[in-house]
């Protein structure tokens, strides 16, 4: 089939108005960070997931490959078309009713393109709880987040997109519909096909819905912020907190005090506790507790909670949000830090985790190589200390040139961390999947063994590799 | 390789003293229920994980099938050899190691032979809670619960197996070892073949080590136990006790009236609450409410939790136990419900999950069927509600000879309730596996897509098909 007649064929299964050929296609064609710029034979946009399966298959028959895109927000350049200008971009916005509510069983079934924040709101307005939350929520969908299995700030509690599915609908690669929406807590009826989609980033069908928990609002929601001596400190704190607030804990943010004060500089507005501190309190924690029973009860376990800290040592100040604005502030304060970053200059950002207990020792290894093999280098490093995961960051060294930097440093900068992570047993991408960015990483710090298996899989699922190539696994 | 010559290998991997081919071998060669009894050429007993793969490898060279083991307490025959003579039982209880517990990561890394019920008390001795718990822990291993990914009696509260896991040492069928035991609460580099190889029930490879999640201990867990009005109400119950406990709900149980009347007449040294009240209670609940504060504060939610239930209506009358020993009084009604199945005569189990929302519907769609196709039924109904999951089991009517009415009527039964179970878009095994007992159930009701695709993913990981062939799949 010649591309013509492609294009002919999907003008036919979704209308010519959601075939994009022509104008400024830029939004679908370019990764969110502007990094990487692609040229697709057209973007489509079926709105149903009968013509999701009708254009895989017209696809398929054309031997064309298919890059599936939500919100196109991915910090690791999973949905970018190539530069040949011969793959379609399969974009899922218009996927994006709410199939079913369902309060008794705690579910609601979704389709791929709904934007997380509106499920976040829709689930408001039932008096239920969605905890899904991440920086990029108000234009991300769920069906990225499934395809990469995000993470965000409330995993501690809640777990990864993953542990919030309960089942999916899928198109395969053959353009056949898997409906897998049965919204079951227990099933085992053969092979968890819903965790091996999630977190493939569509590289192995395209997830069209999603049958997703739900659960109670909590009766009430405070915020601390605590000044800590050091990184060990912040991990016996995160112990007493999972002891003494058991699954109350559903936010546990470190933040070290050079990431702080380039929101004291950048965001004067903002007030930011403790930023005085030095080497009294490097870091600072960010905790969230939610409570089933009242705000009264929540604030007396808190207060609970820091007087240990305090006996312990584990915390040297600390303040508790007196009202919901003064919640907001605190955690404006954490989110403020990648625009803080951004507004410092050109830095390289990373993803990575390790387990918590090992998280001190990690750092103190990882600030020690980075400041000897480049020096004046400046480390802002904060993240989700409750899960192990840090954004440990690299801001490029004062007065110096940021491009020039990111040139001649950029890839032994993510060496060093890397390698530091591997040293502990770590992820190099914890939270942002694998994409096009992070393929040579994968090859490299992955087991083989498992390298082997996943090839495989995507070798006896997407036979033709049609699926999404050059992201997560470059050849097959 | 001719058998002889295999042995002998197998003799020089793991000692002789390990494989096993003489003697009463019914432990490992038959079924726990006993309904299955096979011959194998040898039972196999590695001491670790290096011995495990020297096992496969040599059954690989030889073409020889093998069926993996742990306790052998699985109720859907997944572990128990064909009558040939010719496969390898490869039992793991010899690898009982627990390799390194992490008190400030929250987990532990033990081996697939070690006791779940050694587990449990591992992590109490730590101060620590592993909230895997079943009526077959005193001698399932962990490996096998992952195998099948287990649910149990807090899945309501802290997930089946499969959520309890950070990460799997598995041998393949080539007899490689994939080492993802890093103990990550956040990892994206590539697809999940942790969650892939959980629940495929040794047909994939050989689970030889896991990083499992510990919880801290609750201070204080109360039991309840509740007479309500309707299944509606007990479901409405369910709502409230999420609402209410949020996290705190830790077990949620129901059983029929008819249920607990086996008890009391069995078991007449158990006393049984409101087990004389008639259709105003045709269904008891028990209520567990794990408190991270004290037992105080527990009971004060309890019974703000119950006068709430009260008000509605979904409860009629309810106990809250006073102390440990009446707790553990409640959780034995429960328990003690299947053996005194057992004690009134022959039965047939079911293990099915419907959507905890569709439960009434779907019990008083199943009830009617049952009691019009077979006059005299009598329907053993129990289970874990706040999972969705009943074990919505048949006796045989009074008076019936118990072996002549399975003959006729076991299939009948069988096909009632699984069309049931369908209609309602529920699942015919919640919990308990496939095996080798439910493959025809397995084509009948998976989607075939679905199917599709775990063959296809059967021939790519095993493409010998060695291991464990006549489970989940009968034919590749």
């Amino acid at each position: 089939m010649t591309s013509t007649a492609l294009l002919d064929s999907l003008r036919q299964i979704v209308t010519a108005n959601h075939v994009l050929t022509d104008g400024d296609l830029s939004a679908y064609e370019q990764d969110w960070r502007k990094r990487v710029h692609g040229k697709a034979l057209a973007v489509v946009r079926p709105g149903n997931t009968a013509e999701v399966a009708a254009v895989v298959k017209a696809c398929a028959a054309a031997g064309v490959q298919i890059v599936p895109q939500g919100g196109n927000t991915g910090l690791s350049v999973g949905s970018t078309p190539d530069n040949s200008g011969q793959q379609i971009v399969l974009n899922l916005t218009r996927l994006n009713a709410v199939r079913h509510i369902d309060k008794d069983n705690l579910t609601f079934t979704v389709e791929a393109g709904c934007i997380l924040q509106n499920l976040q709101e829709l689930a408001d307005k039932q008096g239920l709880l969605f905890p899904l939350s991440l920086a990029a929520e108000g234009s991300c969908t769920i069906g990225g987040n499934l395809g990469t299995n995000a993470g965000g700030t409330q995993v501690v509690r809640y777990g990864n997109t993953r542990d919030l599915c309960l089942g999916l609908e899928v198109v395969t690669p053959q353009g056949e519909v898997w409906d897998g929406l049965k919204g079951l807590r227990k099933d085992n009826t053969g092979y968890d096909l819903r965790d091996l989609f999630i977190g493939s980033e569509g590289t192995l069908g395209i997830i069209t819905a999603a049958t997703m928990k739900l659960f109670p609002q909590p009766a009430a929601q405070l915020t601390a912020f605590a000044a800590v001596p050091s990184m060990e400190a912040a991990v016996r704190l995160l112990g007493l907190a999972h002891q003494h607030l058991g699954a109350g804990l559903t936010g546990f943010e470190v933040m070290g005090q050079f990431a702080l004060s380039l929101v004291v500089k950048h965001m004067p507005q903002l007030r930011v506790p403790f930023a005085d501190m030095g080497d009294e309190a490097p870091y600072c924690v960010l905790l969230e507790n939610s409570d089933s029973e009242s705000e009264q009860h929540a604030r007396l376990r808190f207060e609970h909670l820091l007087e240990l800290a305090f006996e312990d040592g584990c915390v040297v100040n600390a303040v508790v949000a007196e009202s919901l604005s003064q919640a907001h502030d605190l955690w404006h304060i954490r989110e403020s830090i990648p625009l803080a970053q951004a507004e410092e200059g050109l830095n390289i950002k990373h993803d990575i985790s390790v387990a918590a207990s090992r998280i001190p020792a990690f750092v103190e290894h990882a600030d020690e190589v980075l400041k000897r093999e480049i020096p004046g280098v400046r480390l802002v490093n904060f993240g989700h200390l409750g899960d192990g995961n840090l954004h440990y960051n690299v801001q490029v060294p004062e007065g110096e040139d940021g491009k020039q930097f990111l040139r001649e440093k950029e890839a032994l900068v993510n060496h060093l961390v890397y390698e530091a992570v591997a040293k502990f047993d770590g992820s190099f991408s914890a939270e942002h999947g694998v994409g096009a960015l992070k393929t040579d990483k994968l090859e490299k710090y992955q087991s083989p063994v498992a390298l082997q298996m996943m090839r495989a899989i995507k070798n006896a699922l997407d036979p033709q590799g049609l699926m999404n190539p050059g992201v997560v696994l470059t050849r097959a």
